[in-house]
């Protein structure tokens, strides 16, 4: 008799709504402020970037938000996820613990951003919006509102950080297929990428400053360009809840609830995505289930920062954000996994670890790769860098149930597959990886620059 | 209100049994011969090549034949796999017709090859086989067994054809993260590789002269090495009818029933795995489902070749295989999609295309990369170069039941993504592909060289 090993939903069973948790949230995110006046940045203000619709969101404190039917119809094109049973990875590592993983690597895109690049790009068309920029590091967001933008006839632009640009060129060659044109950072096309390659030539951009280059074009066109980012907003990390009430209902048909549950954090849209509507069950039912957030150990702000208000960016055109940050300057190793490689985590994720309600953990980059590795060949599926952290902490913690010769389950966020990250693979294989430590005296030297406001 | 767009099965109702064409073939497909002694080919003969279960699947005229547990867990990681409306194209194309398509490309491989690919390494597993080899083309099967020899504790070995290895890196670095040793074809480790390399130092490899060199490293060591195959062979269209049976289940679901069932076709394990399951219906209900395979224009073996024994290799190592082939010395264009670029058909697909149980449409190459790029934009997932020539035909059909005003129902196989090849569309954007028009007298001059026995 085979067993079952994957637990699915229908269409008809996809969430119709968003869950916010900051409905439930005991204390209550800390707002954006104007940089210059240090007063809660207005919707006016957030108009020239944003439309109005993800405004609305982006300060919302209602529970539920409803998916517009086109989003739903389009997020059919993949969802519902597969909530899967481990049981390759259980037998590999000879655990008495249970392990599941919601597999968010079968979308188009191959990761869970699609589940915010479409309804950004649907807000945007919605409201008339025919150009948007954006930045992209390791490629996944780039990759997913690239499909998301063309679905619906908007066109793209996207600054790509140059060093990814370079060792990435399938994401390139995957966003350019959707449609989009892509943009090595820093570039000539903006004036803070031209300053940026005044100071340096051979400038390999950064995350931070390929958002100064995407936001710069937007704002000259405020009327027919709008701008979109694919983490740390509170309208991302809302959007990404679909895919933990899917894995909500899909651990009851399991039977199950999990102990631990855990999720890859860059700027926390995966993280809160699978996170949050268990954290509900802690909020309003009184339940105890860890929640877990897994970041690299070269690029530590949850574990190892400050909580302050902090830039989004490096030239200074985002609001200020109440954040755990390592410093808007803070420059992280050049780790394959892209997507974590960010200096701040989002506001509300970081309100919660502040108050105690989450937990996080730094992990180092080989021992990352070593588990990918190992669910690769006990589950077939190659993950993404992104997503190795989070199987990591898995790993420990069914190690740790096998020590302790006691049950546990534990389910992790597959938030993307690896197979167009597999030159990080090679490297390695080859030895060439390393684990970046990073000592004390940097961090502080970059948390030293900011001002203090909290 | 949003609409069903995709239909799905869960793990309770995935098929348990694989369905075997050969039993309701009103004429049956000739035997393998051996090229010697132009007798059909022994159960001994084939056991120097592979595990009597696999021999005995490869003979057999059962309707129904049991998928192992083992096997049916396997396929868990991915199947069922969807079946989806495209509403996204029928809207890109206005037309009345409703086109569906089973989406393969979900399984962690990208593609449906690791449906031959677990079953293949499961049998060599039970009967204590601890090394496989195989050639590989485009990457795809080659990625697939790689996968479900590392479930299984194999260890394989691939002969990669050199231009695919020079060109295809990611591929050749998932072999590598499943635990695969890939060598570029023709290499020094075989008396084929030396003899094509003595003859041109810069031989940049066939299909045919890969499997010539997997063969002769696993006839050194019958007992602890054998050979497998992706395509061509019986048992290997056998696995794939998963997707068929699975489709029409699903069709059922959708309360449709396709007048044309459409596959890409290399071997014909993708093509027959989607269409033989409603052929079924064909030959034993007495319906008039269209069942289309697809060849690209440059490898036209079922519209311009012709039905003869020929070999499966270059060198002579395999069986006499009654097929439609351009000649097992034709050389096809280097055209991207690598999984078509085979010169012959296997030979129950070859025996229903004679007898005009199933239909043959050859494509040229811009038209199907053409139909990727627009099902791409239209439906979110970039189609692999093989899958673009079944959506070719789709958009011919669905065109064409708009230029007569009707409906129509048409489904295809999804064989799998392209984002491994995406290599390929770069190429094609900046224009540098052409359709490889090819001479009858190429054809003539390689099917001269085969020496007539039918």
């Amino acid at each position: 008799m085979s067993k079952t090993k994957k637990f699915l939903l229908d269409d008809r069973q996809m969430p119709t709504q968003w869950y916010n948790v900051v409905a439930d949230m005991p204390t209550k995110p800390l707002p954006p402020l104007n940089p210059q006046t240090k007063q809660p940045v207005t919707k006016a203000e957030m108009s020239m970037l944003f439309p109005d619709a993800l405004i609305d969101q982006e300060m919302s404190a209602e529970r539920l938000i409803d998916i517009p039917d086109q989003v739903q119809d389009l997020y059919k094109i993949w969802r519902c996820t597969p909530l899967v049973r481990a049981y390759g990875l259980e037998k590999a590592l000879d655990t008495p613990a249970r392990i599941y993983f919601k597999n968010e690597s079968v979308s188009p895109a191959g990761s869970h951003k699609p589940n915010s690049a479409i309804p950004q790009a649907y807000y945007n068309y919605k409201q008339g919006i025919k150009h948007l920029t954006t930045e992209t590091g390791g490629g996944q967001w780039g990759s997913a509102i690239a499909m998301a933008s063309q679905l619906f006839g908007i066109d793209l632009k996207v600054y790509m950080v140059k060093v990814s640009y370079n060792q990435k060129p399938y994401r390139k060659l995957a966003m350019n297929t959707w449609g989009a044109e892509v943009i090595p950072s820093p570039s000539d096309t903006t004036e803070a990428g031209r300053a940026a390659l005044l100071a340096d030539p051979d400038c390999s951009g950064s995350l931070g400053l390929a958002i100064s280059e995407a936001i710069e074009v937007a704002v000259r066109n405020p009327d027919t360009t709008k701008y979109c980012l694919g983490s740390v907003l509170n309208h991302v990390l809302l959007h990404q809840t679909v895919i933990g009430q899917e894995a909500v209902a899909q651990m009851e048909m399991a039977g199950n609830e999990p102990d631990v549950v855990i999720g890859c954090f860059g700027g926390g849209s995966n993280f809160g995505g699978i996170g949050m509507p268990f954290l509900r069950k802690n909020l309003t039912e009184g339940k105890k289930i860890r929640i877990v957030a897994v970041e690299p150990a070269s690029c530590p702000k949850l574990t190892r920062g400050v909580f302050q208000y902090d830039l989004g960016d490096t030239v200074g055109f985002t609001p200020l954000i109440a954040m755990y940050t390592l410093g808007h300057n803070f420059q992280p190793a050049d780790i394959h996994a892209g997507g974590l490689r960010y200096h701040g985590a989002g506001s509300i994720v970081s309100q919660l670890l502040k108050d105690g309600l989450i937990e996080a953990v730094a992990m180092p980059q080989l021992e990352t790769f070593a588990a990918g590795v190992m669910f690769a060949r006990a589950e077939g599926i190659i993950p993404a860098p992104e997503s190795t952290h989070a199987i990591a902490v898995a790993v420990r913690e069914a190690l740790q149930a096998k020590e302790e010769g006691r049950s546990k389950t534990i389910l992790f966020n597959l938030s993307g597959h690896g197979l167009i990250d597999l030159y990080a693979y090679d490297q390695y294989f080859a030895g060439k990886l390393t684990n970046y430590d990073l000592p004390d005296s940097e961090i502080r030297r970059s948390v030293e620059q900011l001002d203090g406001i909290i």
